[in-house]
């Protein structure tokens, strides 16, 4: 039976359930986190709550937990080797609808769930991803990691509408990232650029990493953004998202990158990438 | 006792919960409407309908419902005489998080609630709202009346620290709307200038009704976007909105419009809005 967190409580799945006043609901006003599970540990845990505290920060929504128990009792209750722990907070439940916030001392709604996800043998490291491009019609704050993901679902949609894996976003023909993932370029001359950090893309924890395994390989790395046609004109595409870990990117609006194969380098900051998380879950709890 | 609808069944407000995987909650994958209702009478039902069936329909969510039944039900449950029905409706609840759709036979997840509000005699129809402007960060498409209404709380929190009462957000320094309200201007010539009807604006059910009126009073009408300066510049400011109905602006961002005082033309507009929902609310069931 999926057991899952809630309000502090750990409950069947069935039992699951919130109130429709909830302002999560009502408003969309939560945050969420997702983070990797790899042989039964989690992955990147401190830094996954560093990043929940400012998104509840951004939003002056207050709620405490102990959210690495929280994790790792639901990986316990759950049985699960591999996948994702998913943790959400929202501002919690109103008496009546309103814009405004609720009384300061509303208690939050937080809940947590497991759930199975093959993540370190999944066969598109081997194949790579196809994308389109689409215009980033988001909100301009996707910084904060809230649950305002309906943009994005609908362009996950469009994609699998036209048989590809996911869309790149852009704003002014500039890249922002995926519908859930950070976009990554690795030019002919081997440099690896990434969108800065600002209010246009998710700071990614698996960017952290990304970021730190490149330069351990001897590439150089930009922050900054890329157009739609400095991808397609790159020598390697690649993604970083917590469940996809890295992913590399083979074709771009049907134009192929590269040899249309996963690039080399990006083959070598998986592999690394992967050996560290494996390092970091054999020497924590 | 509070009484919600919930996907068919008419239950407490205790008893008013969905899953944590319902994908309102998940991914604001969701849509809603508010039906004003005054002496006992839903407003402009028929409207509602009709715009809520175009957001269903621009996001691929299927749902039928009698709605105008569901909405007479809980108003007649709650003994409500004055106030409004809240209506959602997202695309129901997944097995596993992700951003792709659930299988087309998904059951949506529909619920709905009746809630007391003062809408005829809201003080502030003599007094006038007081209104900041800021930039709108919104997603790009406002027309569907989705559940994405975080930046729109964000800014009504702006207001109310800073003592006023609404934010009108802008975007390239132009009026798009309020938080939940659509802006109109009158110009000092007697023009009614309002935002025209595409992707930045919600189509304000309450906004034509608005606009008509003004038309019976010898108002000509241009549907343009306005900027910030003339809009300070104008003779009257006001919104409209299914539960503010018809409401001065007095002020924005500290500058009185006219002699600061709510506009004589819209005055009457509201007057005239008024007396056409009397008259219709006594001749429907």
């Amino acid at each position: 039976m999926r057991i899952v967190y809630l309000n502090g409580d750990y409950v069947p799945k069935s039992a699951a359930k919130v109130s429709v006043f909830d302002r999560g609901l009502l408003f969309s006003d939560a945050v969420y986190e997702v983070i990797s599970v790899i042989n039964g540990h989690l992955i990147d845990m401190e830094r996954h709550v560093t990043r929940l505290e400012r998104s509840l920060g951004e939003l002056s929504i207050t709620a405490f937990a102990d959210w690495p128990a929280i994790a790792r009792t639901l990986v316990a209750e759950n049985g699960l080797q591999e996948g994702l722990v998913y943790l959400q907070v929202s501002r919690g439940v109103m008496d009546d609808r309103d814009y405004r916030w609720p009384a300061p001392d509303t208690p939050p709604t937080i809940f947590a769930f497991a759930q199975q996800r093959v993540l370190v043998e999944n066969p598109m490291a081997a194949t790579g991803m196809r994308v389109l491009t689409r215009p980033d019609l988001r909100w301009q704050r996707c910084d904060i990691k809230t649950t305002q993901l309906l943009y994005a679902s609908l362009m996950k949609m469009e994609a699998v509408a036209a048989g590809v894996d996911d869309v790149w976003m852009t704003r002014d023909d500039l890249v922002t990232e995926g519908t859930s993932q950070n976009a990554h370029i690795i030019s002919r001359d081997g440099v690896l650029i990434s969108h800065q950090l600002d209010r246009a893309i998710l700071p990614g924890v698996t960017r952290i990493e990304t970021l730190d395994q490149a330069k351990a390989l001897g590439l150089s790395v930009e922050e900054r953004a890329f157009s739609v046609d400095e991808a397609k004109d790159a020598a390697e595409a690649f993604i970083s998202s917590s469940t996809l870990l890295v992913m590399p990117v083979v074709e771009i609006d049907g134009h192929k990158i590269g040899d249309g194969k996963p690039g080399e380098y990006t083959r070598k900051i998986r592999q690394s990438y992967l050996a560290a998380v494996q390092r970091a879950s054999c020497t924590t709890a």
